[in-house]
């Protein structure tokens, strides 16, 4: 399934040489058309490696004919060489598709800092392109794992037409843990800018809202294709919501299968007084190390909910503040609530239900518990 | 030597049974005079613990005549009757020393959300009463210890005057891992206002920017308490110079007693166009829990740095960012430096140099890395 869900695309996964362990490391995606409409999605962090350099500048013309995606080596702060790297390998893409290579979007994932092994990525694509086929969604999307300990498809289909999509990556979007990097295709027949916009209100309640561990990548890269091959125009909420539901999938993966972690975690923040205050209180727990110590532990420890949130700037009283842990409420008006000890945490997905008592908002942000097991792999591991 | 280096005060330190284990819990700092000019700071979390509310009303008046200090329960979120427990803390300690509850300030630390044993603790005022000496200053240094694995106190003395202090926490003032609380002592004769303007430009250099893992404690607080036994008035700059000295020196001793920490990680900021740019990026960079694993492991991966110099708003070119460890030049210009294999980390001290290439501004920020033992400290311990 995966992005050969939907009609009018072709891929293609193989072992290029770029890992040292000869594991599938070079992924091809190509759109058969007859539309070649595309939108992107990419990190904020201000130190951009190569590929996403080169893939903003493909995107701006909302037509994206291939994306060649690597595992290995981000090619990010690798100086004009790098960006050279990016540019070559669209080059060979173009060369052996007969394209134009301002239609090809490349992204990249692995260390970062080290160059790309080009005498292996380049003859990696001619073998790519000799196997793309309808069905090679599934091994394109093993060929962009690095970490992951599984690969990661999403479909939803409706009334004669499908989103489907591949995801890599132990994080989120903006910021990102592992880089994530995210190929949706659809055969629905729709423009670029409805891509744009259907892409973008999607990430913003899923991607952006996955924060294993605040870190942010320099990689991170969400595309969406449309080939028009199912030869329907879907209205905009309805294709939005596919879209969105594809998103929301594809991250509740990237966190069950986030490095070392233990608990799912999702916090939702309630009666919040506008969003943006409803994201920075969640943001803020989501991020405490010290509470997600304790949820690894099983503590419901909701003191440091409090302490996560007082360092907001969102809308709250001090003393009208209630918590809840998987549904009992530990904390009311800011102070000892219900019994902890009726906290049941023994299961993987932990739920925090943050009451600002301030007004009518909400957001859910999804998050991991902090384990040795993190810190081993990060540790033991340059990625 | 502690509080008590400097003349005109008294200290005790011994355990009221607020702890389970038995440990000494209770401290007591009283200032003989003549003088009893105080100044203060406290933690910028929303969510102020009791004792926090009560101290920063006392220290409105610039005027303080006793410190009382507990372990073994933060007094945090605990509502009316945490308040009305730290008013009767102080109303007590006035009552057995013949002072006036308004110039008694009270400080908390350990588990949030619990409120405090009156029926040991008050009789526990008494008892440290009964024992306050001009040698005190260890023994109370060592009562308001928690997860502290050893005391610390520091003292400068300059020409016929003394500035002397003990602190407790693995942390920061703002923000603040476990929970700082700080007592400086001086016997230069000098009024509250000059207290604190020395006291607020030590901290903003000193503990401001001491960040074990960016979480900030409900409790932190930092105390300066002058006596005026010396009879000298010493010059501004030489006095705030002394008290940002031992500053310096209780924040080193902080962060080198973290939780569960192996390395202390001195990351320096330099040629930045503002303080507040080199600030930023200093705490970007400290709270980035992928560096911290991989500092851990003993791994330079300055690939970690960029990305997180990259989620700042500072001014700076992404292709002229140079950044050093131990003194290698591992990147220049965004791009591969010297090789990382130079780069020693055997020791525990590891200083990470972040060159923005964008003005002369510096700032340091110091912090720990990320280990296995952090994790199980923090899941296993509710604090």
């Amino acid at each position: 399934m995966s992005v050969t869900a939907a009609k009018g695309f072709t891929a293609a996964g193989i072992a290029a040489g770029i890992k040292e362990n000869g594991n599938p490391d070079l992924a091809l995606v190509v759109n058969t058309g007859p539309r070649l409409a595309a939108a992107g999605v990419f990190t904020s962090n201000r130190v951009k490696a190569a590929p996403v350099l080169w893939s903003e500048q493909v995107l701006k013309g909302g037509l994206v004919s291939a994306v060649v995606l690597n595992s290995g080596g981000a090619n990010a702060c690798t100086g004009p060489k790098g960006f050279q790297d990016t540019h070559a390998t669209a080059e060979k893409v173009a060369e052996v598709l007969s394209l134009n290579a301002g239609e090809v979007a490349v992204a990249s994932t692995g260390l970062i800092g080290v160059t790309l092994p080009m005498d292996k990525l380049l003859p990696g694509v001619e073998k790519a392109a000799g196997e793309l086929s309808a069905h090679g969604g599934e091994k394109a999307a093993i060929a962009i794992k690095t970490t992951d300990s599984v690969h990661k498809t999403s479909v939803v289909s409706r009334d004669g037409w499908t989103v489907g999509g591949m995801a890599k990556g132990a994080g989120m979007l903006a910021p990102g843990l592992a880089t994530m990097l995210v190929v949706l295709t659809t055969d629905a027949d729709l423009e670029a800018d409805v891509l744009d916009r259907a892409l973008r209100d999607a990430t913003r309640l899923t991607f952006d809202r996955v924060d294993s561990d605040g870190c942010m990548s320099t990689n991170d890269t969400v595309l969406l294709l449309a080939s028009g091959a199912a030869e329907v125009a879907p209205a905009y909420a309805e294709f939005a919501e596919a879209v969105r539901e594809v998103c929301d999938d594809l991250g509740r993966q990237l966190i069950g299968d986030a490095e070392g972690a233990s608990k799912d975690i999702k916090v939702e923040v309630v009666n919040a007084a506008s969003e943006a205050d409803a994201v920075e209180v969640g943001r803020s727990i989501a991020r405490n190390n010290l509470l997600k110590c304790a949820l690894h532990g099983e503590d419901p420890n909701w003191g440091r909910v409090l302490s996560a949130i007082g360092t907001t700037s969102a809308a709250f009283d001090p003393n009208q503040l209630n918590v809840a842990i998987n549904g009992v409420w530990v904390c009311k008006n800011g102070s000892v609530g219900e019994d902890r000890d009726l906290v049941d945490m023994r299961y993987r997905e932990v739920v925090i239900t943050a009451d600002l008592a301030a007004g009518e908002e909400t957001a859910t942000i999804w998050t991991n518990d902090l384990t040795a097991d993190y810190v081993h792999e990060n540790s033991a591991y340059s990625s």
